[in-house]
């Protein structure tokens, strides 16, 4: 997760109670009966400083005892969940029974880990990301991405709920007294975009009149992981930073594109952006610091 | 648990499909938002081969990762919940609330482990122990049990929703065609008595016509383990097997009780039970099986 590693470098960099990240839900997900939040969770432990690093999700040295035993019960378990991992779907779940928000259990849940920064899902109400895949119809998204390795021709990409969701109490505020804002590294189908098309989102980006910076999730016109190249060309675009930064227009006014892709530059200028070029591969905490910092400079912080 | 380790004796015995174990859901509880049925997993975790022996509770080499990650959700955490048990009460409680009866997950969780005995819920209908101890309140069992580790006083013993409970399906007509019955021995209040006061149950065993054995869980006119000995003063009894066996009088046909406990003989014959005494502490799995095939013999099996 590029958000995840873009985080870890910004981190050291501000003080954290400055600091609002408003995730994306559109792949939460029900398992076991267990209310899933896979975005929150890895900002939540990236944040706690217990993220696993190499595969991209979860806890740091968890076991999976749990998910061994549920398999006697449920035959598949492809969703892999932790024993750690688990007591947060645990938490989550029980508290959402109980009537709390989302938002509420995510703020427990942030405090629980000392966490000072604020983290926000991007609504209370659920919206779910559906990938519709030839040959194999409309799929959730972990099915897609996980279960399915995300192959396979992506014919449509529908988010599920959008027209009605409302912000998350506390995401309008955020932005609108925001003094900068960023567009990590991330799949903007199935991070960015979501929260970009909640009902007030865009205007009170605007209302701020902050700075916002976008960092292109392509090097070399491929994304470092994931579907997002099959994605792109699946819903008509081209396969460019170029086309990724057509979606955040209006909204972001500079865009960071990797060394690689430096001719495309005059592309994201002429959309109204900045375009600012740089190493955007993130291969080292240090490297994700220097992106980071380079962000935080181009925005005056 | 005194029914467990005879269950252990019984099993080499006899034909695992000739067996019914009907099973108290009294000190059911909800931890964490979980369905927990202590005593049906007792029961599963012994006949499919897995329970932990020593501490009498959950499976055997089982981890506590998960608990140890829900204290920093929860603050407490006093009732042990293993990361492989913890997959039961998951897949339990996710398969009650889509509407399935305990019976019936009671029934899917057997199969998962290859079970072959019929394992019952008393009933579907929430039955609850409630201790009141002295200065302390109306307590729920395991608050009472585990938490408070069965200190104090006790002033009565009520099972809450006995009246209203039904059998669950199966009960009655196992007991009927039944042809024998065995209480093992075990705490009256919280495991025998709640499931002889569901509608029916006392009714069925008779019509079974089948000889019902008894074994005092008392040894020496001392619980094995736990508090039984407050519980039998706490409501006005004698702490003596005679007392237990007055409880099934009109249901067991024969009560058996420990050499130590011999003195007691005349008292329960005059109960019309036939007193049978024996060696009742199975300290080891043979001293077990030696215990339960006594049972069947008197039984005539």
């Amino acid at each position: 997760m590029g958000a995840a590693r873009f985080l870890r470098g910004l981190l050291p960099l501000i003080d954290p109670r400055r600091l609002t990240v408003i995730v994306n839900t559109t792949d939460d997900e029900t398992f076991f009966g267990l209310h899933v939040s896979p975005d929150l969770d890895t900002v939540t432990y990236t944040l706690a400083g217990v993220a696993e690093r190499t595969r991209g999700w979860g806890i740091q040295g968890d076991t999976f005892r749990c998910l061994e035993a549920l398999g006697r019960y449920y035959g598949e378990t492809w969703f892999q969940l932790g024993d750690r991992d688990l007591a947060t779907h645990v938490f989550r779940s029980d508290a959402l029974r109980h009537g709390l928000s989302l938002t509420r259990v995510t703020r427990d849940i942030s405090r629980a880990f000392g966490i000072e920064c604020s983290i926000l899902p991007m609504s209370d109400d659920p919206v779910r990301t559906r990938i519709r895949v030839r040959g194999a119809g409309t799929l959730d998204f972990q099915e897609y991405l996980v279960h399915r390795r995300g192959r396979g021709v992506v014919e449509s990409i529908r988010l599920a709920g959008i027209g009605t969701a409302r912000p998350a109490p506390g995401v309008l505020a955020a932005l609108r007294r925001s003094d900068a804002i960023i567009l990590p590294p991330s799949n903007p189908f199935v991070s960015l975009l979501p929260i970009l098309r909640i009902a007030g989102v865009r205007e009170a980006i605007r209302a701020s009149g902050a700075p916002v910076a976008a960092i292109s999730p392509l090097i070399g016109g491929a994304p470092v992981k994931g579907p997002l190249d099959r994605m792109l060309s699946g819903t008509g675009h081209d396969v460019s930073s170029a086309a990724v930064a057509g979606f955040y227009k209006g909204v972001a006014s500079s865009f960071f594109i990797d060394r690689n892709d430096a001719a495309e530059a005059a592309s994201i200028a002429a959309l109204g952006m900045r375009p600012v070029i740089i190493d955007t591969l993130m291969k080292s905490p240090a490297r994700a610091r220097k992106l980071a910092r380079a962000v935080l400079s181009e925005l005056g912080i």
